[in-house]
């Protein structure tokens, strides 16, 4: 019933703005080209009919108006910035796969009762700003407005000063009724297409903690200075880097334990290091597990502090219990699957979602389509067209369900 | 003989330009705050009565002209460029110490047989650009014109490009006779403060490779990506780190093995790395055994790329073998130590000096004077006036020796 098509083409136009060489996308949070894909989106949302409105947070609301507008939206939604080396199905196939439910309900002259939303939420993926999800986080009450607008790029600047620069700094107040809520993702991960299933009923997603850690040292020439008497900030580091890997491993199957971002003061090759900054990532389903792993992370960085060559900084930054979907969105997810026939399993999402805010404050459900290879976060992410059509098809029967409860 | 309290002046007047909040000094190679320290050395040279030639390596030389100007000149210098966060000696001292010999010998109405000579010597510290002493090294034939003038800076400007801006490509053809050549400098380790001693003289400088490595391995999420597939360019990153610091031990007690600059790819907080550069830093007094250190850093990387994950491309990037000084320079060095009356010991430069290279096209020697607590290339580096004015009154004996031989 939804034309693939039109979302196939729909996400390859946006997948132009900020276009990488080896085919990806690279559209930082509240950049110049955030805000390209924002107009770009605005305009398609404002062709199919839809008022916009924007919050404090930059979040964008697109409406269809249901039956009776006095009703909660039944919403769906994703976000339109990705990492620095992104993909472009990433958060954009959420919000377009939401456009083409209204498009695709435009096309049949569909009166829901409820109305219905796309939402696209700012700075989802927490790589210009941590943490993640910060403005559907703000949206559901969990971080207040101030500490939303303060959250700082590494250049100093604030979303706050970003969103009014791209005009993007709505006046809509935070947090609003909502009767639902639905977000269709690629999985990011190797299940699905491993086991050649189309559909991901997520269930759950797994909790995360995070961490920012600064290692002091002291610099010193890297020729002249003995070996025994280094304080070689970038060595502890190193260590650390090992520690977090071994315990994602020790708590197999299913943890992950990352460290992605380092900086290394002053960053000179003949000089030892004396500061360096890095992230740690702990996630776990099992929110008890995943406590252990912070003890572990902290029992590691004793360690090298015991020594009495370091001092470290560490501070948790961000932190979600595991967020079980609600029953009735599940079931409805399920249900929109086996209406249209398609291959299916259940499956907890490794990584966060605007979806895990909203869970706190709406009935809420996530639908998966496979990615090639299970990468993401990486250029070459990928998805076929069949699984794209697929996730929307399952999106429509899911909403309007809901929006004609 | 010297006044001591002359140049302690000249150079805390000199420590202004580009002075951090930590009380030392960020005048990175080529920069405008290089210009200025620059520029206020020839003022006070021509103040001096010196004249001023700069070559197509932006090498400045100072020259008071002797009885017989047509013998080689009789040359002492160093650098004035610094570390990221260096101190106000590593370099300096040996410039001014250099001016405090001419203003001394105008003081006194000297006139040696050979000119003397002031050097200043394009980015020693190999920090913005690398590798270190590439302008003295050009001087010295080790490497040509074109391949200094084409050093980059991490944003890709040239060395060339960088000395037009700044004023300071001259028209001098490199190299030139040098009748001996002297460097005074801070010791930039512990042991003549360790021991009392206030004068190092200098018999040789340990050799040096450096090396440049990229990992690649393969960028993905943070969340939903299996510890077990991942392809972690900072995890083997960080065991190379380890692998270095291991090979500095076990070659102990005088090597050195370090990993000073890391850059990681894409640097996100969720995004397992999918590529690092990194870079290596090899010293040992015998070359013998820094070939063999050597092979252990290609053992220790190879051991990581057998296990099929990662590639990496390496290059050796900047190598010479220690160098030997001149015996009479050295035995220079020791008699104008001995008639001054200063403790003193044998040394082994731990650093590159531009001295290294000079003594491959002239005879050469080094005095090195105690810094406090052992510590260069950091902010807090520093050294006692006494200390400072000893240096310079050897190193006015030594080049008075040679200058009249
Ligand atoms: N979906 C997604 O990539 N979210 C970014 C937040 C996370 O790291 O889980
Ligand atoms: N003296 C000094 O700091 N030279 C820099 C080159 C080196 O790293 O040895």
């Amino acid at each position: 019933r939804i034309n693939g098509d039109r979302l196939w083409d729909s996400l390859m136009e946006m997948a132009k703005i900020g276009a990488t060489d080896k085919g990806g996308v690279c559209r930082l949070a509240l950049t110049d080209l955030d805000r390209q894909g924002r107009d770009l989106f605005v305009q398609w949302a404002k062709d199919a009919g839809c008022t916009i409105t924007v919050d404090k947070m930059g979040n964008i609301f697109a409406r269809r108006e249901g039956r009776n507008p006095s009703l909660p939206p039944v919403m769906t939604g994703s976000h339109l910035d990705s990492q620095p080396t992104g993909g472009r199905f990433d958060g954009v196939y959420g919000v377009l796969a939401g456009l083409e439910v209204l498009r695709t309900l435009n096309d049949l002259n569909y009166e829901t009762e409820a109305p219905v939303e796309v939402a696209v939420w700012t700075n989802e993926e927490g790589s210009r700003f941590a943490p993640a999800m910060v403005a559907s986080g703000v949206f559901a009450g969990v971080f207040d407005l101030d500490y939303g607008l303060s959250r700082a790029d590494q250049d100093g600047r604030t979303m706050g000063q970003e969103l009014a620069r791209i005009g993007y700094a709505g006046d809509q107040p935070m947090g609003k009724p909502v009767g639902a809520y639905f977000e269709a993702h690629i999985e990011q991960g190797p299940i699905l297409e491993a086991e050649d299933k189309t559909i991901g009923i997520v269930t759950h997603a797994q909790g995360q903690r995070w961490f920012e850690v600064t290692l002091t040292g002291q610099e010193a020439h890297a020729g002249p200075t003995p070996m025994p008497i280094r304080r070689d900030a970038l060595l502890g580091a190193a260590r650390m880097v090992q520690a977090v890997n071994r315990i994602g491993l020790d708590n197999a199957p299913v943890a992950c334990a990352t460290v992605g971002l380092m900086q290394v003061y002053p960053n000179s090759r003949n000089v030892i290091p004396g500061r360096v900054f890095f992230t740690v990532d702990l996630r776990h389903p099992d929110d008890a597990v995943l406590a252990k792993m912070a003890d572990e992370f902290h029992a590691a960085l004793n360690e090298i502090l015991a020594e009495g060559k370091l001092t470290a900084e560490v501070e948790q930054i961000f932190y979600y219990a595991p967020v079980p979907f609600d029953a009735d969105c599940v079931a409805a997810v399920r249900a929109a699957t086996a209406a249209a026939g398609f291959s299916n399993r259940d499956i907890v999402s490794g990584a966060g979602h605007d979806a895990c805010y909203l869970a706190k404050v709406a009935p809420t459900g996530m639908i998966f389509i496979p990615c090639i290879d299970g990468i993401s976060h990486n250029e070459v992410e990928d998805a076929k067209p069949e699984w794209v059509s697929a996730g929307c098809e399952v999106l429509l029967g899911a909403m309007l369900e809901r929006a004609n409860a």
